[in-house]
């Protein structure tokens, strides 16, 4: 089958994947699941993987198969499968966890001591076929395409996770503020709108992005490149601050923001990650505010984003791409030129 | 009377406050509350509020009698006053507050909109006679002396504050690293042992320090100095990280440990506040942990930590000094000659 | 003034109250308030109070004014009142409290140790003028009136606290029960599709009721004297059950729903207390569900509710009453003739 | 090989079970264990089994072999089985889960879908060998002994599970009331003790048990028989109440305490199933407080419990008997002549 391939690490985009022609998973384990790939989203991390900018968290054995954000149809499965069968269209959670260390055990998925990525870790989703596991397959409810669905695999997990935590610490009317209105951030945007009655505000750089947002329940947008955030933030809070934060690009200016524009033991929620987080120990002391790191969501917020997306609470916008494109692809995403995600169809 | 007041900022701690005579505070509202101070204890704070460095965090009016952490005996009160009467020993909680902003409301005391913080803001207790107010008066149980428990009112809840908020995330048997086990140090440590069933790891430089640890319940000490701390943390966490870490230093050195020792999911709290928080985002993202800052704690945490103490769960060294030698505790504490808290008894 | 009262406990509704001449309240205490009463809901618990139900409970003195949904324009404070000031429109927390006892500390304000009830306890709103005091005054934000708000003084936040308790417990596309969508129920029915992406089943008796909840957000209705509720709901849960259930109406025979409805580890909360709850243990063991009883809200979460409101998120249907016709009121709560909500207007 | 079967269900526990010689259990599926069983606990439950009290509840298929508190050494496990190795002692949690639905996904193994429970739907530990999965299995630390260990299985983790939820809502100092000191009364105690810094009440009518009460670490116990329970609890909380109760008695005079002893917003744990909770919906309302059924509890709630015991902060007293004198222990057990646990080691 054909498969696009990561051989080595480069700031080149335009050829960053090759397309090899490599053997077709094949079942070996009592919980094993082979899914023909229909869509897989490509992600920022992409990029970041090709540019070897997770080699000091992971380890990758080059050359690697792409694609952490796969939708499909079931074609083969271990003995012992009992809720997928062949013919099920499903979406993969990113990860293949064991079920049986501690971490599975609370829920943890993402902290499985076992983990495999594939895309990140293993081969993965831009090929014509997938090696996943019972464990990481979610049925699809009637009229849900597995192409449309595909980038929620990560993309709308990591958003929604981030957005749960959030909810979590926000009343009715309660500011929260979103950076970032892009492939994530517009995600996040509708996850709170559906969950909460918090008073959304979305700052982006872009106007058409402020624009989705105010169409997708935001309150307020700001401009930050013509706006002094932290003032506005005080205006529209009454001096308050926001209650939760949720920073979908995570860069040195946008988690800068925090000892200004957080309420008094209130949260940042650091999804992006295009920078660093610096700050005196002190300012984090003086507002009681936290810079709390957040990954991918759980395979349990998975079935909860695709009951979201059944109920008509989040709509995603994509764009579909052959597997032949996928470079054009990463180098569209890099220079910011794709709007929505984009899905490979393999 | 008599008040130690801080005249203008200066990094000489030898001549830090002049011992001098002002009016005795009286009640004027309904509220007030007089109380004779009988032991006030000195602080790590007072150092940086004399060095000018909360300048950029609250507002001062100098001259200002410092002490913020207060025990005496009631002796005058507003009219409308029933929680206390003339005569009765108290602690005070560090902080006066409205009572009727959405803030207190919420019990969140530290938050008050109208906030006046004695020894930050307003006149402190290094002085014969403290104004406060009924809402910041505890009263003592039997057998508590003021002069004992005065350093309880910062220090002690403060730390408290930060040890309910890791207990809150342990289990039993999991590992939780104490950072710094001086003044808040000892006094987190003593709680941490009484409220969870965790495994306590003290970190400090001194040997002295690291004895008192393993007395008060720590299962295993790390000397910085000498010991590489993430590998002996890995060691004795199967590899797995510490749960919970709270961290009494806030010192560039400690709150780097973060990515390497802290589990995933789990939080480093930021206590001490002598240096940065500086990492990359994706470090935050990969390790899903946070950086939590803590600040002092709430009037019913100063009434739970009255009860340990109480209990007997959680014990205090200290040592008295006469008003008049304010200064030279002063040195000595930015020299680090001080065991345990320094109380000075006007 | 005129002031509706009640002199003795009865069944007769239709002499419940007797419209008396008593002197109009003043201002005593350093933080009292006195409101013009512009608009006053009448509540179920008011038939109760008549009948002598919470004889057992609280202490009455009478005669005493009924009335504890209160709302109108302050013309009278204390003089240590900040937040709010003459010519303000407010509506009332239905407690007076000391704002010093632990239980106030913790924002608990219906667990206060020195609590005073309008209408309940102490003299209430059915009446021209009402005394109250600053922590049980909010502001109203502008375009939002005293008469269309009163009865969220206690219906509102009695539903709305219930609401709240169960949506920490719910996640998208959760099944959550409402049973009873009547005075209370029509508004934690808002709230609840305001707070949550939870799928809503609405029970009641009447049709009106039904058509009501679906216009509100109810996915599903069930009519109890037609439908076998245990099986529809297995039906509509895939045999899960319900993840929350609020009960607004806490008869037997809805308490009893629980062991067959409620979720494994899932909650009946007890809102309405129109009869008993009786199980054997041993269901709520092997359910592992809990009855939890519900109580009136705090005073921030009527500010909650007022944001609520305000956004546009919960819709009250009242319906103007002058004093003098205050017993045909009762009665026709009594016989289930009132839609809606019924405010009495002195 | 020997096993005691439940043929029929019966009031008469000299002749409950006989011991008949069946086949050996064997390894089919990939994650299948067999233990030669060392220890199995005989629980209060067995007799509510022999009674058949659980046919409303569960399904089960005459005969079966009893016995769901097990340990021992694995002798057998299924060819994907990574987490023990033949030869390990395990402790075995109570059920064998699926791994795969929501439930189990979200860590909560009593809830799981396809749960298999030995001893109550399957063959149990009454025998010298036991089929289980590696899911149900947690190997022992070093020192730990399975015969000492194996009522941990049910009893302690049903009483670690009620004091775990209690623990979440005690500060320190906070009263709690620990009703029953018996089999699991005993275990939770302790485990109280470990978790928190609350100040335990303990009550049971036997003089012996309120003696190992104050020796485990109760502050109070009081003589149901010969003392007024509400009224103590009330001297002793100064009017306020018990912030939690934990009910392993469950009778209608034990739920029945709890409008006089639960303070406001508290709960009362019903773990023991031996009567009714009945009460008027009024009295949950007005008090809101809540009956709170609790179950057997997790896998990791199971690991924590056996750190606890490796820390020495849980000791259980145990009588061992052989398979041959089980129906004995039955009879003893009814009759109220077992101190401790009943251990049978066949």
């Amino acid at each position: 089958m054909e498969a696009a391939r990561l051989h080595e690490y480069t700031e080149e985009m335009s050829e960053a994947l090759s397309i090899d022609e490599v053997d077709r998973p094949e079942v070996t384990r009592s919980d094993d699941v082979v899914v023909r790939v229909q869509g897989a989203g490509w992600c920022q991390t992409d990029n970041h993987i090709i540019e070897g900018m997770w080699t000091d968290y992971v380890e990758q054995d080059l050359p690697m198969t792409l694609g952490h954000e796969n939708a499909g149809e079931v074609v083969a499965v271990g003995e012992e499968v009992q809720t997928v069968s062949v013919g099920d269209p499903v979406i993969c959670h990113p990860v293949m966890t064991c079920g049986e260390c501690r971490q599975c055990r609370l829920g943890e998925d993402m902290y499985c001591e076992n983990l495999a990525f594939p895309g990140l870790t293993t081969d993965g989703g831009f090929a014509e076929y997938l090696l996943t596991s019972e464990r990481a397959t979610i049925p699809l409810p009637g009229g849900v395409e597995p192409i449309d669905i595909a980038p929620h695999a990560d993309a709308g997990i990591t958003a929604y996770h981030a957005v749960k935590k959030a909810v979590d610490e926000l009343n009715p009317g309660d500011p929260a503020v979103v950076i970032g209105v892009g492939g994530l951030g517009h995600i996040g945007l509708q996850c709170l709108d559906a969950m909460s009655a918090a008073d959304i505000i979305a700052l982006d750089v872009k106007e058409s992005a402020r624009e989705l947002a105010e169409e997708l329940g935001a309150r307020h947008t700001v401009d930050p490149t013509s706006e002094d955030v932290p003032s506005v933030i005080d205006d529209l809070t009454d001096g308050h601050g926001a209650e939760q934060v949720i920073d979908f690009v995570g860069a040195d200016a946008t988690t800068g923001y925090a000892p200004d524009i957080v309420a008094p033991g209130a949260d940042h929620h650091v999804v992006g990650y295009g920078g660093h987080v610096h700050e005196p120990s002190q300012a984090l002391v003086d507002g009681e505010f936290s810079y709390r790191g957040t990954l991918v969501g759980r395979y349990t917020e998975l079935q909860e984003l695709v009951r979201l997306v059944e109920r008509g609470d989040v709509d995603l916008h994509t764009t579909r791409y052959d597997l032949a494109e996928i470079n054009t692809v990463a180098e569209k995403l890099e220079h910011g030129e794709i709007d929505g995600r984009a899905v490979i169809t393999p």
